[in-house]
């Protein structure tokens, strides 16, 4: 059947995870209006005319939290009749990982407040957004294992340590180190420095840099990482 | 910014793959109606009141082409602002791997045609189904090597070729027979059978059959198959 619709109406919902030295985080809102006022939620909001959906993902995203300046990947899309009290609303979410420091939140427009709240001690939730939080969250976990991450969230030169602790906090469980280190340099991915890190208490670690064309290079074509 | 924006539609598409003993194919149909009618096209239509987005994938499937019963998943959503005529209007849009022979197709609804063509050799399509058949493509070679396929696609006992056979015309390459056995026995998934295959000119072959739980599981949890 051809002929316009105009029954259904689409939003974009965003699920940024902002990372620290030991949390996995994520940003929520309050909500300043119904429904769900007061409630918390996903910074999202309706795409407005003429607007792509990731164009419109940043803006809701700048606008409610003001965060800006993030890499974004497109999620899922939430379609269920009956997940948004007022009609027939379909969801185009997002998702992405940050550097908590790199992100301070501010809340604005319809939200009252933006805060970081760790992955599972979160209020409860608006909407279906407990779902939506629950989808990013495994494609996060499921990601680390085919494609590199860490680019934008370690410093430039960082110690296998701190890579490895990237990964931990992203998978929520420890890894053994010597494994650890075996996998992810025979990968290619890293380029061992001459040089070591400065002003720690402990035996000063080697430092590393990610060699760019291959991380490039494997983000684009994936890889195995059994870890 | 909230209330409700009433400018966006929302249709599904979908892109079959059809396999034979030898091709990968799409399903496309020929439009019976403006904006593009006669030009061909991805299975599709606008989501209806109180429909969820699969369940409007498989009605305009069945309504369309006469496919039903098949496995579809969520592939992405295209929004690009001036990807339809008609207006703003996205497309989430599903894909599904089936085998050619299960699925006689027959045009209907507004509809003019419903035919199989190979991936590479299609008319031109209409709106973006070009880069929404290419995203699919390219998902599909991506996902056999992190889940396992088969199972809905070959018969129920089957020798490691037809096995290889089936990855090589997803892939659309040939692969090297002793790494890939080497390879797809090391995942525990195949049960080897006290069989051989009947019939044959050739030397007959062992059978096989997959472990099913085995099979699920990889499914749900992904596999490393460096192919």
């Amino acid at each position: 059947m051809e002929g316009r619709a105009s029954t259904v109406d689409v939003t974009v919902d965003c699920v940024v995870f902002g990372i620290d030295e030991a949390h996995l985080k994520v940003l929520f809102i309050e909500r300043g209006l119904e429904p769900f006022a007061g409630a918390w939620a996903l910074p999202g909001g309706f795409v407005r005319p003429g607007e792509g959906l990731e164009q419109a993902a940043r803006r809701e995203l700048s606008e409610e939290a003001g965060v800006t300046e993030l890499f974004l990947e497109q999620l899922f899309t939430f379609g269920d009749p009956g997940r948004d009290p007022r009609g027939q609303i379909i969801s185009v979410a997002h998702y992405a990982l940050v550097r908590l420091s790199d992100h301070r939140v501010r809340a604005a427009t319809d939200a009252r407040q933006a805060a970081w709240f760790p992955v599972h001690e979160h209020p409860p939730l608006a909407f279906d957004h407990e779902e939506i939080v629950e989808v990013a969250y495994r494609r996060l976990q499921g990601k680390v294992r085919y494609q590199p991450i860490g680019f934008e969230l370690l410093p430039r030169k960082f110690t296998l340590s701190q890579l490895q602790r990237l990964y931990e906090i992203v998978l929520e469980r420890s890894l053994d180190k010597r494994n650890f280190r075996k996998k992810i340099l025979a990968m290619g991915l890293l380029v061992e420095l001459d040089e070591v890190e400065r002003g720690v208490a402990h035996r000063a670690a080697r430092l590393y840099r990610f060699d760019e064309r291959r991380y490039r290079r494997l983000l684009q074509r994936g890889f195995n990482f059994e870890i």
